[in-house]
């Protein structure tokens, strides 16, 4: 029995019968974070990690996506002692580390799906470099914390750079990422150049690329990058993926491709 | 009266009766070209340079553009001993400078467009560093000449990566750049990680980017950029421009936006 706490409530995750608990105080998970799992290439014996987890949707997702009785790590990879599970999702926000928490035991994949509460920046002293195949992240996408009233009120946190940057992240991607191994953020294009420079002097070359466009005819509101450890000079970039065909009214493509995830 | 050389023939340019020479034993124009000349914000007091400008159809064409009685330049510069026309296109292929320089006296434009013939790689030795406001480039896009049997052959020299590299060309475009200046490049997008690489480090700042998608559902075939001298980070990218909605048949967004050019 999962207990809820004060202004939680329980959201259908549309994807095999999985649920999360949301809290209306606290930021609450969108579309990114669905295109971002969506966008991943995972397999069977892939270690993962998301940082900056929050609701700990991207784990959850990636774990919905695996093909049934492929999410436990093999016996070859267990032998060899590797105790990481499956999918870490790594919060600094308490709250936030014990809902999502709540979420995997409600979902039963506790044996494949960590929640660990800790600091982006102190990434280094809690998890062994080059550990993970996969690290993926959907970070705070506003520049610095000027203006803001309550800047560490839980929402805030979530949004803007104020306890984790840009550079912090990918910093700490680099340092997880096995040689070869995959970085994947979801980010806003208007930092693109800022994004591939930072990639590139973390070694994370960039490999593959969507734009998501709102509409047809407008600029693209979100980007998603795939950088590889170490890898060679030359990046995939995918179609468009328009969302809207008018307000509202999904376009195929992205029915298509996301289906009900969305 | 323009004498034709044997190969060569007469293209109309669809704009404002504008035509241009052609030998199709030289690299014709393409699209590219076209989409880059109309993807440039140009200003009547402008001094602009194409590097690699083949037939010299980006000058002729941004000469084109510009409403009826602007295309001189003002008094004031004039007055400033700016001895520059409003357009120079630089060619290192001899015959390809002297075909261009033809097509200018075809369209009356000697007073605005000047052809010069030399090497991107020379710049800094034949014009003045910081003199241009905008610098425009469709360079080779292929790296390298391997496996070519003829790298002396001119449409190999206009393809390939053989008489002039990427880094040729942005270093020769950041040397002429006044602060403030924009080079506009269209290029291949598998490339993109080097290109906003050799923009940083020659700060030139990515500011502007468009994505050119043949069909909806494809990878994109062309990118355009403009990289800022000493701009600050931040890029903009267009709505995506998606050219054909089935073989043959353009795109209503491409027949509005460039309509008669293509």
């Amino acid at each position: 029995m999962i207990s809820l706490k004060p202004n939680e409530r329980i959201d259908d995750l549309q994807c095999k019968g999985y649920r999360i608990i949301q809290n209306k105080d606290m930021f609450c998970f969108g579309m990114d974070a669905v295109l971002l799992a969506n966008f991943v290439k995972q397999k069977p014996e892939n270690c993962c990690i998301d940082l900056g987890t929050g609701t700990g949707v991207i784990p959850i997702l990636m774990a919905a996506k695996e093909p049934e009785g492929k999410t436990q790590l093999s016996g070859k990879l267990q032998n060899a002692g590797n105790v990481n599970p499956r999918f870490i999702g790594l919060e600094i926000q308490e709250a936030c580390a014990d809902m999502a928490a709540r979420s995997v035991s409600l979902n039963n994949l506790t044996d494949k799906v960590r929640i660990d509460h800790g600091d982006i920046k102190e990434v280094p002293c809690n998890y062994k470099k080059a550990s993970f195949d996969i690290v993926t992240s959907n970070p705070p996408y506003i520049r610095g914390s000027h203006g803001l009233h309550n800047p560490d009120e839980p929402k805030n946190i979530a949004r803007h750079e104020i306890l984790v940057t840009l550079e912090d992240v990918v910093t700490a991607a680099a340092y997880l990422l096995k040689p070869g191994g995959s970085f994947y953020m979801i980010h806003k294009p208007f930092r693109l150049a800022e994004i591939f420079d930072c990639f590139m002097r973390n070694k994370l070359e960039p490999k593959r690329m969507q734009l998501i466009y709102p509409y047809e005819d407008k600029e693209p509101n979100m980007v998603i990058l795939e950088g590889v450890k170490g890898g060679n000079s030359m990046i995939k970039i995918e179609p468009p993926l328009i969302v809207y065909k008018e307000p509202g009214v999904y376009t195929d493509m992205l029915l298509e491709r996301y289906g009900s995830n969305v």
